[in-house]
């Protein structure tokens, strides 16, 4: 089979690999469509998940099932089906213990572009497909339901790691489709103000607004924790969601945040040593500022859920959906156009259904 | 001081009584709105809560301060504040359990028109200042403003006793004004589908659709819980708030309700002796199916919490209003119709500001 | 093989059934040590579960596995390991909602002696064995290693469902030996008081004793949510774990609880069409008293965590283990003791490692 | 009154002030026996608050009731009482929000020997005493209850930051006299092994296998994180309770805890700008290790149950109280003994009931 993949660091090309192969509990499929990611990029040309060679890429699809293990009951070749960007293993520890996605190791349920190869390819495998896939829904395009691998579930764990309530104040940090996704969870999640902190994009901002932001910073005019204590008359927020920066960024998340608050981070942390929490800001570790964050939960109950989120219109993935390709050789330009953002980009999604490798 | 009193079961008038006293940590207050409840209704003429003479009526309202203790550092004559229908001891051991609505005894919070004279009087008694009102914000209506006292906090509440997640499917008995509340809850918690279970009145209907029901059940077309498991393939709802019914509604809601789901139960269940769960559907005691039913919280942070919901755009409680009269001479009226229950009242709320009495 | 097994309501015996067979994901087993439950007699003598035609009975036991799928990466043939009553489908939505236990179906993952045969046989069937099967501790004789299988987790599952906090005042009713169990998680989740309910076994009470409880109450001294109001100062109890009477049970349990509280039910609830609840103590619907009610969490990580509470020393199960039989003869006369309940019995436990069949 | 008084950084002595106020809710108390903290020790000596003058020390005492306010109802002049260290005000909106200790602003509720004088004096001044004070129980010595003001209630909250759940595997660091109560407080939440990370204090090390630890390591034997990696087989331990060590600690206690687990710092970080999270063993902030910091909650609720823990017998501090002095001379001598630590010291406590200042 052709897949697309990272060749080293800072290359990619169409290489030929064996079909994969499918065990008792699993299910081998093709893609309908695929999303581009900011991660492919980081993990293409910036090596952030380190070296690998001849890696498919990608992670985020919506697929067609061709064929299934003996112990798979619930799905049979030729189903339209919703694919999860992590894809835990069910029958382990960690999934016992409410932790799928760090199953085998932490972050071990992160296996597409990472320890196996990804879904930008002719054929892809996925483990314990009776756990992880989920039917698309009636009526569903191949294309939105690609937001539901990882920009809608990673998101919307944003909200639930810092455990919105009903009249919250809402902090959202990093206004990218996981962002906007995450603003949009906090307003799903009862949140009443939500302050966002973002850049000079306008598609961006004005998104924002729509998934119900109702006020914004800019990056750009100095030390966001000012500005947030500024607006709350000194209050801080309730809640602060943690969805762009590097590990500087939680010294001014805990300024900006409420005694008896929680941050959620869902940024992936590239770079530096430490993650840095400020002492006196933290109330010398007695503050009760609770830190939280972590890997998207994968597997089907949670797709099926969110899924159930578009079906009756409480969310609308399309304002995501900037750039909308067309077949297999617009795979690398997805990448690129995730790697350049364009001002009017937020996700780059190719179509794959109806054509030919 | 004038105020409108139950003079015992089945009869109100107007009476005279002594101006109310503020100690150290209280406040005087005067309505600015007052808003009649179906549980005025049940007190006066049903003797829900047993007999009462001469107690004034009421517990909805938008008040202005007149008189506040020497402990009071937050307000001062002349604000207008919101006021919650349930004002608990912040200074118990049942607030410091988290359980304030209990202080002093079980639903001891509920003193309007139960321990203590109501709000439907020239002047009313609040104690704990500090702790139970909130500054009335910019620009709100004090119309709107009477539906913060009891059925935005009540039917959240109920959203918020069966802890809804992301994506789940809820159902909710009633759709009264707490029910309608409740719906509300749903949709601004994460609510997926809603299906509500209500009567023949189009204007609650109408408002439930707005509010976010995706699917609606007649109490008049057989047992909710088969209609129920045959919209959602025979799985149940994750979740079940009750805001309507009678003690035998639980058995239908259980088993409407999946395994590992919760009901919220905010009905004020007023006959019968018990309450029953039947024992089958309820997995014989072991088919984690929660029960939970709790009378609102109280409180300022309450209030100001949910009424940034209305500040923000988020809630829009003026369906809900929709008899809105002049004077202090249509509390009766007010009362009134909320017995006969007209096809088009949802509210019937009273204006008094720039009224005299 | 040869097991014991149940040929209809009333009647047990020796049959001979082919032997099991293992998938991709299972693993045969032979018991090294077998315990008879009251649910054993429950089943076979009074129809609990209705009819069954020769059905093999037991499912607590100690175990050594014979072979395993492909797909089994922990486990091997030779393993000496602990078997859950309750072994879930750990690929099921059940599973990742948190309730693994009703994987398939409400009470789904309730499989020995209900939906296949039990452990009282010369092999046995375990599904998902990475997921369901722990391995033996070192040191851990075979006969306490049983009372891992339901007794510990269920006892400390009513625990974990009235949700114990430091301090709390507890009531256990019911003392045989998973309402035991009850008393030890209470103690070990940081009860102050734990009042019991029991009868008029010694061997019980004396248990109770040795496992944290401070107060007794006698079944026969009328209600028993009076005393308990009369020992709480009329507070009543912060949690109510429930492990035996019926569901009239829940009238005295909710009567004897604080606004606030929970109760937990680990007991079968084998007749009667309904649980009861009382009104008006249950706080006309809005009293804050939650009731829970759930089927033991099966699996692996449960065993472990639960087996090194024995390993660490925070939990003696030898008290339960009343009596020890030997060799496969003895099955039906553990049975028999569980049914007769002389005065001195907790529970009968058969080892059947070193004896033929 | 008299007083022992920090006078300014460094120096500490005797002073006469006047008599303490009593506003309506409040109560004037005298001390029964007084304990010494290293808190004191860091105040005074080191200036860990900042510079004070003339503020009377100390903040652990049991105390008698001289006279009360108007509005307190539950107790009266001459009532013995414990006291907590933490006195928040509890008609504020930081303790609706459930963070009394916060209230007025972050650490608010700490007051005693920071915002106003201690309980080194002939009298002392409690604010909200229906709310903050408790009785003492029946039989408990003075100098035991000493042991209730923040000892048991900071020890205890390590462990409920981090969320114990049965079978847990705990790594508690620091095993000072706080560090011990979060021992104590593991065990009795249902940990099974306990490793805790001392120096070489006999007296503690011996408290800690007492009050329930398995294993001990040395904070001179390297990484800890090593140390524990190794005792769980690389798995790393499910909570983490931090009481002693600084900001740097932080990068320990990750590594050595799997994900899925928390971490539940009680310790006064008093040095340093940052806290340093390891960015990688963080799960490049993604890995599910939860960071949760506080003060300990103050108040008559949390006083009474874990004064019930003593009383029934769950848990024993006498092992603390290895120094008791007799009389108000010997004040300075405790304070000292809590700066010098001598190898047998754990805590210093002065008896004053019955002695003449």
């Amino acid at each position: 089979m052709k897949g697309y993949a990272m060749l080293k660091i800072g290359e990619a090309g169409w290489i030929e690999k064996p079909d994969p192969v499918c065990g008792p509990n699993d299910a081998i499929l093709k893609p309908l469509a695929v999303a581009a990611c900011t991660s492919d990029v980081h993990t293409l040309w910036e090596g952030a998940i380190g070296e690998r060679h001849n890696m498919i890429l990608g992670h985020e699809c919506c697929a067609e099932v061709v064929s299934c293990g003996s112990e798979v009951h619930d799905f049979k070749p030729g189903d339209r089906v919703l694919v999860p960007a992590i894809t835990p293993d069910w029958n382990s520890l960690a999934a016992q213990s409410g932790y799928a996605m760090h199953s085998g190791e932490m972050l071990g349920g992160w296996k597409f572009s990472n320890y196996k190869d990804g879904v930008m390819a002719e054929l892809f495998h996925v483990n314990d497909a009776d756990g992880n896939l989920a039917h698309l829904p009636k009526g569903m395009d191949p294309v939105t339901a690609t937001m539901l691998s990882d920009m809608v579930p990673t998101g919307f764990h944003g909200a639930e790691l810092c455990n919105i309530q009903y009249g919250d104040e809402v902090l959202v940090i990093g206004i990218g489709p996981v962002g906007l996704m995450a603003v949009a969870a906090a307003a799903l999640g009862g949140a009443s103000r939500i302050i966002v902190v973002g850049g000079k994009r306008e598609v961006c901002t004005a998104a924002a607004k729509k998934y119900g932001a109702t006020d914004f910073i800019s990056y750009h005019d100095g030390d966001f924790a000012d500005k947030t204590l500024e607006l709350t008359n000194g209050r801080g927020v309730d809640r602060v969601i943690i969805a762009g920066g590097n590990g500087d960024t939680f010294i001014s998340a805990i300024k900006a945040l409420r005694p008896g608050g929680a941050i959620g981070n869902v940024n992936y942390l590239g770079s530096g040593d430490y993650i840095k929490l400020p002492r006196v800001e933290w109330g010398v570790g007695m503050g009760h500022k609770a830190i939280n964050g972590g890997l998207m939960p994968g597997g089907r109950l949670r797709l099926e859920k969110l899924a159930r989120l578009i079906t009756y219109g409480r969310l609308d993935v399309t304002p995501l959906c900037t750039h909308v390709l067309e077949g297999w050789e617009a795979l690398p330009q997805a990448l690129q156009l995730m790697k350049d953002k364009p001002r009017d980009l937020i996700k780059a999604i190719v179509r794959l259904e109806g054509h030919r490798i």
